[in-house]
């Protein structure tokens, strides 16, 4: 067990003593895996830049299959064709040579493919066009041409999404936020941020540490992902246990509608009862109503104090059981209680080469975190906390990070999964809201159904090469992932519509954090009425009469 | 002081010291004046009860001014009237008598008052019909009727609110919501309460106590308000700085559409990202487009350990600096922060008699209440705040509850203010969001041009009592009020534009909490552009084409 002796002294089971002498020395600093360790493309292989080609040893994007090859989907007529007459003027409207990525020119039909696919290979598009606005004006000016000549257009942040939503299907204008990534103001008593929507997440989150606050959200993507990307998919991340939904959290918006109105609503206020809260309908709705340009958010202090830990457990069983002391005994200091299942931690474990920081094989491990503003105070309700659950034999074993390093590589292990599983070829990949008691049980039943059809083995021949899951235990959320050798239709076959029909008898959501994209466009009748629906679809009429905005995807 | 010795031993004042010895003795319950201590209508004077009395002493229902000739406005012509016929069909529809009070028959033409004025005394409308639906299904086959009639609709949750918003202007029916009082179900894991809409606040916060957890909102008029209408109004409260808002915490909705249309949102999941967060719309929505009938919360885990503690402070500059401090040294057990000016605090003393708990006087006092789940870690962080402040003079002196009975006296010093301010006759109340540093100079410059035009005065001879402000210092926001012995056009000229100007010029909001009702709809111009207007307008439009839902109110 890696923790100060304080931590151990009262534990009595011998597989943590003898832990406990293994010190730090098989901890490694968490770079070489972590997505969010750099800012940089370097530290996301799969990452496309923005030079046109894709790091990391992953194929170049060309390889990737067309969106409207593999899902059987037409270009809607409806839809003006993109001309020269077009481009020129964007050009003009853009100025600088930077802002303007046309698919015609020889020169730039190179450096379209990365805004054409995705980080995970799955998705790609036939976008001639990208364009990089530097204003809101700029954005309301391409918007509303597109509307009056009916071209469609796709949205863009930093394209780390994981259903298709970033991605044009057919020929949508890309328009790409990158541009706009300036800090607008910050109000250092009350917290609040007023920012680009193309500023990077975590460039946000270390503007803000400098003054001692931290962004209210925060996820594996965070190097690459643009804050304006994460309230368009109300992102959900790490900390929702701890700070909340962004529907809470943000204060005001900035936002460009298909006719070019700009929806001026970017208060700073932590409250303003004056009128429909209109600025909530952008949070989630995945561009497909409008371009967020600005974001107002408030964020919370800056823990002084913080601590991670990660146990192993025999059972979900007991899983749930810590979860539910942790609330209790950890309460307003908890920030994250994460679930890692042992075949996720197995995969990073086999694609790093790294050794897991608990010695042993569990079938479940449990990342959990506190923030807090006295650093005793905090040991000594963590070390309360760990007593109980060791004396009571909820959990097996586990490690407490000394250090930043040893935090960072703790939570390595929780957010190098998403990296590591595509390392085969490729991942099918659920984002679920399932009730708590239950949370697990699909992950099993996946499983079996897919061994049963004869599909999971350890070798060339089978396309599966495991089923396994983690995820936001704090929120109910947990991420079915199917790692495979390929994508297949005979697996497709036997997850769908069996994953969603199985969430839909839960009354759970087949779309808890991620949104809805491209992938999950046609399943949403399995969580949410018809009724609902058809309210959602005079929302869209209502704001993007022409069908312009991210069209193929969401509802 | 009234503290532990542990709090007051490293505090040199003579001041505190001398404090310290008196003890609790002049601490009384606080059970006779505080609105939330009882969920019965006694503890409410200006409250309306069922019976159709005002009970503690305020004048009759019926010497209260008409709205329509306090204001002026006018009947809309498009409405149908009530007949007989329609009496007729409600009665069958919801079957039992006491669900339908028809101002027609001459027995009940008494029992309809209280549902036609508010507990201010400030407005009255002329309804014949109230109706108080047992379902959801009731409600929505009212207003199908009533929208296939095109007759006007006034929802009523407690009827608690400031700006005129549950209260009839014209001949609208009202539809009280008071029989829709159950909880539907709780996860004790999650968190999650469902209930109907017109379940009271202090009722659910009771129902989640004992299962140890906390409704995320509180305020002065829980023993009364109904969670329906809470989420209605955005209700803000008393908390918002530790539990965020109610667009964080309301995670489902179930609502009807004045058509009829049964909005089906009532997800009890912490993340459900599959489309437009509709139910946004509704909360803050003041029933204009439509009932709210259900809700579903998530709860956050009540803290064992509370401190409750009042302090007076020289100037608005220390009451800053003590904020910045709290935020930072008690962090994340902080709960409350409330301002109340000298002022305040003199007229609750004069209308109930009560000796303040801190001897002298000072410009301001700061409410302050921690949170947490471990008695004497939270002891300790207060302690270290209450010896800093005490010891850099930023706070003068001050008071710290020893018990339960000690905590409710302190707190109703805090929201006993409302209530005592209504002592002389009448209140121009200013719910406003300003930035920090320049919250209360708007109280000092309407004293100044009060005074400045000879309106304020001891005796009788002069319009205004006295002009004050408290408020949620944590969330910026002023509760600005003008105590007079009547309501009077002089007053009145130099109270508006020039509030809302002031407001208006400091990037503000003209309604903070208390939303816009009768009394602010047409003011939101100083708070909302044209753009956010229209397309409010155009939101309104789509729900409620025919414009029945709480007409002349809102936008």
């Amino acid at each position: 067990m890696v923790a100060p002796a304080r931590f151990v002294a009262s534990m009595r089971r011998a597989a943590l003593s003898s832990r406990s002498r293994l010190g730090v020395q098989h901890l490694r600093p968490a770079a070489q895996i972590r997505w969010t360790g750099s800012t940089t493309a370097t530290s996301e292989p799969h990452q496309p830049d923005a030079k046109g080609t894709v790091k990391g040893g992953a194929a170049p994007a060309k390889t990737i299959k067309y969106t409207s090859e593999s899902y059987s989907v037409e270009r809607n007529s409806k839809f003006g064709k993109l001309t020269q007459e077009h481009v020129k003027y964007f050009q003009d409207l853009l100025g600088s040579e930077s802002a303007v990525i046309d698919g015609f020119s020889k020169d730039a039909s190179e450096d379209i493919e990365p805004f054409n696919s995705d980080w995970m290979r799955k998705f790609r598009g036939h976008s001639q066009l990208v364009l990089k606005p530097s204003s809101t004006e700029e954005v309301s000016k391409i918007l509303k041409y597109c509307n009056d000549n009916t071209l469609a257009v796709c949205p863009q942040g930093g394209n780390t999404g994981l259903v298709g939503g970033s991605i044009p299907v057919f020929d949508e204008i890309v328009i790409n936020m990158q541009k706009m990534d300036k800090i607008r103001s910050f109000d250092d008593v009350s917290g609040i941020l007023v920012a680009d929507a193309g500023v990077i997440l975590e460039v946000a989150d270390n503007f803000l540490a400098e003054k001692n606050f931290i962004f209210p959200l925060d996820l594996g993507a965070k190097g690459s992902c643009h804050i304006g990307g994460n309230v368009a998919t109300n992102a959900g991340g790490l900390r929702l246990l701890r700070y909340g939904s962004l529907h809470g959290n943000v204060l005001g918006i900035e936002a460009v509608l298909p006719d070019g109105t700009i929806v001026d609503d970017l208060s700073t206020l932590r409250k303003n009862n004056t009128g429909y809260d209109l600025k909530q309908l952008f949070i989630g709705a995945e561009g497909t109503i409008g371009i967020i340009t600005g974001v107002s958010i408030i964020c919370p202090q800056r823990s002084p104090a913080i601590n991670v830990a990660i146990f192993g457990l025999e059972s979900f069983e007991q899983a749930k059981k810590a979860f539910r002391e942790a609330k209790v005994q950890l309460s307003e200091i908890l920030s994250a209680f994460e679930l890692m299942d042992g075949r996720s931690q197995g995969i990073v474990n086999k694609v790093t080469g790294k050794k897991h920081p608990l010695e042993g094989n569990y079938p479940f491990y449990c990342l959990i975190e506190t923030s807090g503003s006295n650093t005793d105070h905090d040991s000594e309700k963590l070390q309360a906390f760990l007593e109980h659950v060791m004396e009571s034999e909820i959990v097996s074993d586990g490690v407490l990070a000394q250090d930043q390093t040893q935090i960072a590589e703790l939570w390595s292990w929780r957010e190098g999964i998403t990296e590591c599983l595509g390392h085969w070829g490729g991942v099918y990949k659920y984002d679920l809201s399932i009730p708590l008691s239950e949370l697990y049980a699909l992950v099993d039943d996946v499983r079996e159904r897919l061994a049963k059809a004869g599909l999971v083995g350890d070798d060339e021949s089978y396309p599966v090469v495991d089923v396994l899951g983690y995820g936001h235990m704090g929120d109910a959320n947990l991420h079915l992932n199917i790692a495979v050798r390929g994508y297949n239709k005979e697996v497709e076959k036997q997850l769908e519509p069996f994953v969603y029909e199985w969430v839909q008898s839960r009354n759970g959501s087949i779309s808890a954090e991620h949104g809805l994209g491209f992938t999950k466009k046609a399943y949403i009748g399995y969580s949410r009425s018809e009724t609902m629906i058809k309210l959602m679809k005079q929302i869209k009429d209502l704001y993007d009469p022409n069908g312009i905005m991210n069209p193929y995807k969401y509802i």
